[in-house]
């Protein structure tokens, strides 16, 4: 199988390429680093990174900003930070990455705890993650030639608890092999519009 | 009470209106009716409006636009018709409304079934919606002042029954009392950070 993963490099994406990459061909994509670069904030250039990679099986993302900081400081502009790339940036995946999909692929997008349980200075980054819980589920129902699609929501990871483990008071960290094992239940079984939940 | 209700003539508006006006003094909204014209798709607009409408002690909005079409032919200009108008300008009425909100005072927002149940046609419907869900749980855990918000969901509602029951097939339209009923809840009652779900 050919497996794209745009974030290849991430906390979680270094994870997830290294579970798959014993029985599959993985394409590490990253907006500086990998084989391939791109910046799914931009339509045009998630189009040039599927015209380098060709034809794929899989396609996962696990990329995407959004602004975390107190409601009363976010602007009108913060929001469309995460609108443009976490949120858009995955639906445009989706949209242009349709073309590029053999038969019976699937796409697998990143949300997080957040959309469900956000925490303080989150208005913006669960408000994104929710937006992609529905849009999975809504496109699950229209996607044509077998194509299936999925959202991984995990808890904090165990290899981001340093960074964010002020942010997330209480919260477990996830194993990072119940996250990979997430994406390979996305990639390699057969679910569909689901939002696959991860906790510790 | 004073409360200010934008979309008060739409389907849903005037039925909401009419339930709260007998022990409440409303201030109509509309895009083009209504005593104050708003366009929440622009920040400005919303700007304005609270201005001409001073403090009120709720703010219900049941309003927004997203455009209904097959996956397949949604451009991503498309996606920003719902991403500017039902999300960001729900949002933007919390933002700008927080300062025209008296203490203890009220945001009702407007989603919809789709959000869980999305339907044939509605990958953006369904995105704003869900966008909106995880804005309100997270924007609850921010806001002062003793300031609440939820959103209220129904699936396919009875007035608006003959409009789209083609795209709704097998949903038992919900009664109109029983939608007036979610929105006395959030503006009455005292909870907070709810997505308010009602069926029939």
């Amino acid at each position: 199988m050919k497996i794209l993963i745009i974030g290849a490099n991430g906390t979680i994406g270094k994870k997830v390429s290294e579970a798959l990459s014993d029985k599959h061909e993985i394409i590490k994509v990253g907006k500086t680093s990998g084989e391939i670069q791109t910046d799914i904030a931009e339509a045009s250039s998630i189009e040039e990174m599927f015209e380098k990679a060709g034809k794929v099986d899989a396609v996962v993302c696990i990329a995407g900003d959004a602004k975390w900081d107190k409601f009363d400081k976010l602007s009108e502009e913060d929001f469309y930070i995460g609108i443009k790339s976490k949120l858009m940036g995955q639906v445009n995946l989706v949209r242009i990455g349709r073309k590029y999909l053999n038969p019976g692929g699937s796409f697998t997008l990143t949300t997080g705890i957040l959309a469900d349980h956000p925490v303080d200075k989150t208005t913006s980054a669960a408000m994104v993650n929710g937006g992609i819980h529905s849009f999975v589920k809504a496109a699950a129902l229209e996607l044509e030639n077998g194509h299936r699609i999925n959202a991984v929501s995990a808890d904090l990871v165990e290899d981001a608890k340093e960074k964010y483990e002020d942010y997330f008071p209480g919260h477990t960290p996830v194993p990072m092999y119940k996250v990979a094992d997430a994406y390979k239940k996305s990639v390699l079984g057969k679910v569909n519009g689901e939002i696959i939940r991860i906790l510790a």
